[in-house]
This record gives structure tokens, C-alpha cells and sequence, in this order.
């Protein structure tokens, strides 16, 4: 093949996806990896051509190796591709920045690091997509050195994977991710990590909250002994702002037991609030809906003229939900609404004689 | 109707759902609830008949109400119906069981306390299920004064409502849930109340994992409030044994970032192994396994030539995707197999010409 447009180093999950979608819009991609089975599979999936010796020339060359190998690898690769931009993935920033901007003398001016913020549930190069990053931030660091024509060329691929490029210095997005994601992923594992010792007897009285909460404790301890280490003052900063509070309760547990109620009464709340800033499945911030569920009778015209009732009173149905139980002479309409017109909803229906619940209070 | 088998007071998810699984196996249920149209929801879909005034005799009463009502509501229950087995359904034990004991007197052999673990990713009667505690533990509490006839009548319904019935006291109940229910909960506030004051901007660079982590953050306050106050000590420890090890690893990143790294690498290690312990999605334990992925041509035979080749490596297939990208020659094959089966594996499929790769190390 002619020099590529892009070659990606390394087909992991992120690797092969950024493959992926660079192909599918038409750029000449090749593809290495250390282990080149890995790069064979990434190609058959159109992730490029795998290519197993060394390449000389790119335009772009993305660097999508463990966080402690980028700096070495993205040196490699600004020395032997001397006109190629040479981007990164890692989600730590300044580490690698330090190390390229101490080392590649002037070829730093082609570095710019970047991390594209996707879902990952599943890893390796088969559970690749080209849609990994539609939609998602992208964040792009580039160093002080680094040209604007270098920083256009990653912006070009940021864009071509239908990302939405986030414009951070390497600082921030290291102080934003500690925060977003290096202390959740530590947390999850501590939590996780007291369960050890239990029997499977008494972890079996674990609900599916634990579950999830635990659910990053999956992870690769390798890969996240890198990233701590390489992120350890920002890291340290968010790991106490969850410490503090947990410790500070277990003293007040201890001391006035209703008192310390009311404080994770208060923690539940704000950590309620906190949980609203996050983006939906679909990254967009997910908006808190009120639900008014609504007996319906098994008689023709009922749903309608409860649709009819909820117009008059101007509500905006957000979502909706029928259900019929087998063998009942009613069903039932889960109505979503926005949070301030739940009170209206719910004292307009029953006014008009329908059987209204409001959710409400749950034994637990 | 005459006097029913089962008294449900509470027609939340948790009443409203054993009520339908009592009904379901031909019990004679009535369900009351402080919001007579919650109870008339829950009677329409079939948990029962709905009673608005009080009921004066019933075989069982199950008080499904906020932990802190518990005790109350109990006490009024073995007041006013003399022959009925008094039990419940609230994640803490010890301290209903307390005040039932010091206030009810010889009526206190009728009471017994009970906890289902039921999955609770929604609310509200409309989203109860017959099927909510199937095969699921349920943990049965029984005072010291309780006779063994009252045990009986809660074993019962336990069955009727095919849950697997679990004998502890209540203190262990409560030491257990501290460390698998309400401590994750807690931990899961704390960290999603260091996200208010962040920007939305901000927070949208959060990933998948952090919602994940933060799920049970959506909890009601009011409801975790009590259950911290009525589980103090045995939470405050719950919590301390994890806020300890986060705050010695934000020392230790500050001291000593590379030794800091390798204490994550375990800590996120122990993480894994603790969460092996949980039960899967269907309340088995979660049994880890070991992907291999293999490059299948797309030609007539391949896939069960693959077989055969698996087959005579004597390893035993435990799930199995296969997946054919769109415009490629080629799709691939992910087998899933004990982990001490993965080398031989990869090594057989390798010495019989197929290209074969194990996922491994990622890029982050």
C-alpha cells in the first residue's frame, strides 16, 4: 500500500475501533500490534491492513498501547515517521507529555495527546465498532510546542470518528478523569476488595446493587497500577474526597447514631444531585423524570380518554408504559412527566375520578 | 371476604410482589396501604383484595413499610390481631427485633423477622412481580422468644413465594447487609456527591463506568437515613474498612507514586477475586471465563471444522459468539472456556493454522 493515512499501534479495543471508523470514511489505515494475530483479526474486521514490520511514513500515526508504554512508543514513532503527526489514547495526559516533550527535542512540535472518552463494557479487538466514539467527547491535549498543523491533523481524525473534540491542557484532563474515573475505578475495587474472606454463602445475600457498584472492579490490576502511577497527585486529591466522608460518618455512626442518620440522609441527597450531571446512556445529561402510574379499565375508549384527560391538563407526556396483567379486568398506564407538573398530573386525574399512585414511599 | 391467609401492610414493590406471588398459589390476600389508591393499584393487579379499614384477623400479617415504621407498625399488629404471625421485610433486623422484644410482651413469640433479597432496580407497586424473589434468598430472623409455629407460618410464605429460606440472627443479618447492601450504598452516595459543583461540561467526559458505579446513588434519602441510623455500628465498620485503604493510598501516591501503582495493581487484584464471590445475574455465583477469539473464513464448513478442531483439544465450549462484519471475507468466533483451559486452547487452535488471539492488554 501507498504510506497510510493513519497507522494505529496497538489493536486493542480503542485501537481497532479508531481503525474502524477512519476506514469506513475512506482513509488508507494499517494496523500494527505486538502480537500480530491481534492485528490480523483488526484487519479482517476492516480495521485497515495489518502490517507486522516497521513503517516509515504516515500522516498519523496513533499511539493505543498501556498507558506506561506511550511515551516510549510515541517516541519510537516521532523519530522513525519524520513528517507524522503522533497522537495517544491513554486517559493520562501529563505523564506521557513530560516524557515526549523532555526527550523528542524539536519532534514534540508533531505531538499532541488526546483521549477519546467511549464506552467500554468489553474489551479486545472483536468487540470493536466503528461507532465506539459517535457522539462522545474526545479530548485533545496538545503540548505547548505542538504545531497547529499537528493539532488540525488530530482534530481531522477526531472528527472523522464522529467524536466531539474536547480542547483541555494535559493538567485538566488529568485532575478531571482522577476525579470522573481513576477514583471510581479504585473505590468499586475497595469496595469489592472486602468482600474477600466472606463465603459464597453470605456474598449469595448480595443484591444486584452491589453488583453494579462493583462492576469496574472487573478491571486490569495492571493496567490501572499504570494509570495510578502515573496520575498519583490528582488521583490522591479525588481518592480523599471520598475517604473523608466515609471516615467521618463511621465516627458519627458510632457517636449519635440518629444524628449521623440525618447525615446520610443529607449525603444520599447531594450524592442524588451529583448523579443528574452525569450524561445519559446516549451522553446526553440525563433529566430526572416523575412517574404517575394510572389504573386503567379493560373497557373500549379507556386509554384514550385518559390520554384526552391528560392533554386538558396540559401535562407533556415524557414516556409511557402499558401494562395488562393477565387475567385482570384492569391495566395499568406508567405515565413519565417532567418532575414539576407530577402534582398537577396527579390532583387533575383524580379529579376526574381516575385511580392515581404516585410511587412514593418503598419499604426496603 | 373471610379472614385472609396474608395481611399485606405496605403496597410498595416488595409488599405489592408477595402479595401477587401468595395470590398466585390460591392464599386469600388483602393488602392495605397508608395511600388507599396504592393498595388499589396492587389489588388490581391481582396481589389481593384491598382494605381500606383495619383488618381484625389474618394467619400472617407483613409489615412492608419504611424501616423506621417497622417496629410501630408491628406492635399495632400483634395488638389488634391476636392469633396472626407478625413478620417483615426491612434490610435492617436488630433493631425492630429490640423494640418488639422490650415492648410486646408474651405477643412477642408471634413476631419474626424476615428480609427477601430481591433485585430492586425499580419501585412502586405497578412494577411489582410474582416472580421477584424466585430462587432468591430470603432471610428469615427469629427472636429468641419466637415459637416455633411463627417460624413455620414465615417459612411458608417464603416457599409459596419460591425464595430459599436463610436462618440467621438478627445481629449477623445486620453485619452482613452493612457490608454488602448498605456500606456500597453509602460509598456510592459519597462518590457521586463529589461530582455537584462540577460543571455539566465537565461531568460529560465521565464514562459508562462512573454511571454504573453510582447507580444505587439514585436512592431514596429519607430510606437510606433510617436504615443508617438503625445499622450504625455495624455500618460504621462497614464503611471504615473501606475509607481506610483509599486514605492510605492517597498517602502513599503522594509519597511514592511507582510503590502507590503497585498497590493499586493489588488492590484492583483482591478487587477481582472479592467479586468472583457475587452471585451472577441469576443468584449463582459468578463463574469467571476466559475468552479466546479465532478468525473463521467464510467458507462452507469452517465453523464446524473449528468445532471438531476445539472438540479434539478436549475443551469444553461454554458459551459461544459468532459475528460476521458486513462486506468482510472473514468473521470471527468468540468461545468462551475456563480459564485453565485458555493456553491449551490458543496453542492447539495456533498448531492447527487458525489465527487465534486472547484479548490481553488493552489500551486505556
Amino acid at each position: 500500500m501507498s504510506d497510510p493515512d493513519l497507522l494505529v499501534v496497538g489493536a486493542g479495543l480503542i485501537g481497532t475501533s479508531i481503525g474502524l471508523a477512519a476506514a469506513a470514511e475512506g482513509w488508507q489505515v494499517a494496523i500494527t500490534d505486538r502480537d500480530p494475530q491481534r492485528a490480523e483479526v483488526a484487519a479482517a474486521m476492516g480495521a485497515g491492513v495489518a502490517v507486522a514490520g516497521s513503517v516509515t511514513a504516515a500522516t498519523l500515526a496513533l499511539v493505543a498501547v498501556p498507558p506506561a508504554e506511550v511515551a516510549k512508543v510515541a517516541l519510537e514513532m516521532l523519530g522513525s515517521m519524520p513528517d507524522a503527526t503522533v497522537t495517544h489514547v491513554a486517559s493520562v495526559q501529563s505523564a506521557p507529555a513530560v516524557e515526549v516533550e523532555a526527550l523528542a527535542g524539536p519532534d514534540g512540535q508533531r505531538f499532541v495527546g488526546g483521549h477519546p472518552i467511549a464506552g467500554r463494557e468489553v474489551s479486545g479487538p472483536t468487540a470493536a465498532s466503528a461507532d465506539l466514539f459517535a457522539d462522545r467527547p474526545w479530548v485533545v491535549c496538545p503540548l505547548a510546542a505542538s504545531s497547529p498543523a499537528a493539532v488540525d491533523a488530530v482534530l481531522h481524525l477526531v472528527r472523522t470518528c464522529r467524536a466531539e473534540p474536547v480542547m483541555l491542557t494535559a493538567r485538566e484532563h488529568d485532575e478531571l478523569l482522577a476525579r470522573l474515573s481513576h477514583a471510581p475505578q479504585v473505590v468499586a475495587s475497595a469496595l469489592a476488595a472486602t468482600l474477600t474472606g466472606m463465603g459464597s454463602d453470605a456474598a449469595r445475600l448480595a443484591g444486584s446493587g452491589l453488583r453494579d457498584t462493583t462492576r469496574l472492579a472487573d478491571s486490569d490490576p495492571a493496567m490501572w497500577g499504570q494509570v495510578a502511577a502515573a496520575n498519583a497527585t490528582a488521583l490522591a486529591a479525588a481518592l480523599r474526597a471520598v475517604a473523608a466522608p466515609l471516615a467521618d460518618l463511621a465516627e458519627r455512626l458510632e457517636r449519635d447514631p440518629v444524628a449521623a442518620g440525618a447525615a446520610v440522609h443529607d449525603l444520599v441527597a447531594r450524592g442524588r444531585a451529583g448523579r443528574t450531571l452525569l450524561p445519559g446512556k446516549h451522553g446526553r445529561p440525563a433529566v430526572p423524570l416523575a412517574s404517575v402510574q394510572c389504573l386503567v379499565p379493560d373497557s373500549p375508549g379507556a386509554l384514550a380518554r385518559l390520554f384526552g384527560d391528560i392533554a386538558e391538563e396540559a401535562v407533556n407526556v415524557e414516556d409511557l408504559r402499558v401494562e395488562h396483567a393477565p387475567g385482570q379486568p384492569v391495566g395499568f398506564a406508567e405515565v413519565a412527566v417532567a418532575p414539576q407538573d407530577k402534582e398537577r398530573l396527579v390532583d387533575g386525574l383524580r379529579r376526574r375520578g381516575w385511580v392515581v399512585t404516585e410511587g412514593g414511599e418503598e419499604a426496603l
